[in-house]
């Protein structure tokens, strides 16, 4: 979701390092510690945050990592996260590119990667940016835990098909796969602005989990 | 597609032997050799033949086989055919149940396997009737050719969404994947009446194609 320019964005962000992380390369390795959880929940592409603080307060038992490159909308999750509800315990949000994210977490640190309406990136010579490709999934193998599973929503049909069978080649099983997720009641996962919007105008919510096929014959 | 007794519908099929055979049987592992083929199409559950039709007409030099229980749809599918178009030259009907295929074909016979709009057997513990449940896809890949595949299609988001399923635990991989798959042409593949009815109302058909997972150490 690209949104207009804040310039007030990199300012605010700067006066929040409790939330929006100057340094995230130094929890690598310590998240778990640093957020007092056993579960790792940290969704790529948080957009303006209203997944991960509606998430993170629904599990405040579990932690909650925001990753966000566009510094308006990382600014937008910051001010929501840390005015509307006081300091942030189970949460952070990171500032950057998901192809940083070896910096900021190590290998099977990660127990539950959300992957929500992201940029479906619909020319095909921009697929490769998808973050549900072949490159990102191999890296969040190396990320995630030995039970850990990625979970991904879109309302786009292309960038759900392709993902599919990029998961499907990429060495993941899918554990649960819906063309109409709304349809039945999920109470336990939040639905944001965007996706309720979707929802309003009776368009379909598509819906994924995946986990890495890790038979000793098979990879790694 | 269940429909409405027809009196006339069995002596209508007997009547026809050249067309809705009485011993489909003897063909076992010679279909084709009758029908002067190098590729064995199979529609299992052809219900009024609209689709058969279309497509042998569209694929003269291919066989075309379809099975229908019913036996009013099947006399449909079979007046349809033998009135409307002549002498069957490349098409054939069984009118039977899907469960004696392997009565009717030898392993490795079919190369492509229709399932369109199956029943989707809503009920939980009807759901191994489904055409695309497990022990079917056992079945199947018995019957199919070394490159042989499957191609479903259904308006069903239940049996689309279990199906996928179904095929990814039963060693089979997806080769095509989509959740809409009427927003892009496909002139290659015959829209039936019953499916048209679905476009109409804006509805999605959701599509895959699957085959085998044939590798010497995974399978068989």
């Amino acid at each position: 979701m690209r949104m207009r320019k804040k310039k007030w964005a990199d300012p605010y962000l700067d006066s929040h390092p409790e939330y929006a992380l100057q340094d995230p390369a130094s929890c690598r390795g310590k998240w778990k510690e640093i957020l007092s959880c056993e579960t790792l929940h940290v969704e790529i592409g948080a957009g303006k945050g209203g997944y991960l603080l509606a998430m993170s307060l629904m599990y405040p038992e579990e932690g909650w990592v925001g990753i966000e490159k566009d510094h308006s909308a990382a600014a937008v999750a910051c001010r929501k996260a840390v005015e509307e509800r006081g300091e942030p315990e189970n949460r952070r949000l990171i500032v950057g590119m998901a192809e940083q994210l070896e910096e900021w977490f190590a290998p099977g640190e990660i127990d539950v990667i959300h992957l929500n309406f992201s940029d479906p990136w619909p020319k095909k010579k921009t697929h490769k940016k998808r973050l549900s490709s072949a490159s990102f999934l191999e890296m969040y193998k190396r990320l995630l835990s030995a039970d850990g599973i990625i979970r991904m929503k879109t309302d786009n049909q292309d960038l759900f098909e392709d993902s599919v069978l990029y998961f499907l080649a990429g060495g993941y099983a899918l554990r649960e796969f819906s063309v109409n997720y709304r349809r039945t009641q999920h109470p336990e996962d939040a639905i944001t602005e965007y996706e309720s919007r979707f929802m309003e105008e009776g368009l379909p919510i598509y819906q994924l989990c995946a986990a890495p096929v890790r038979s000793a014959d098979v990879l790694e």
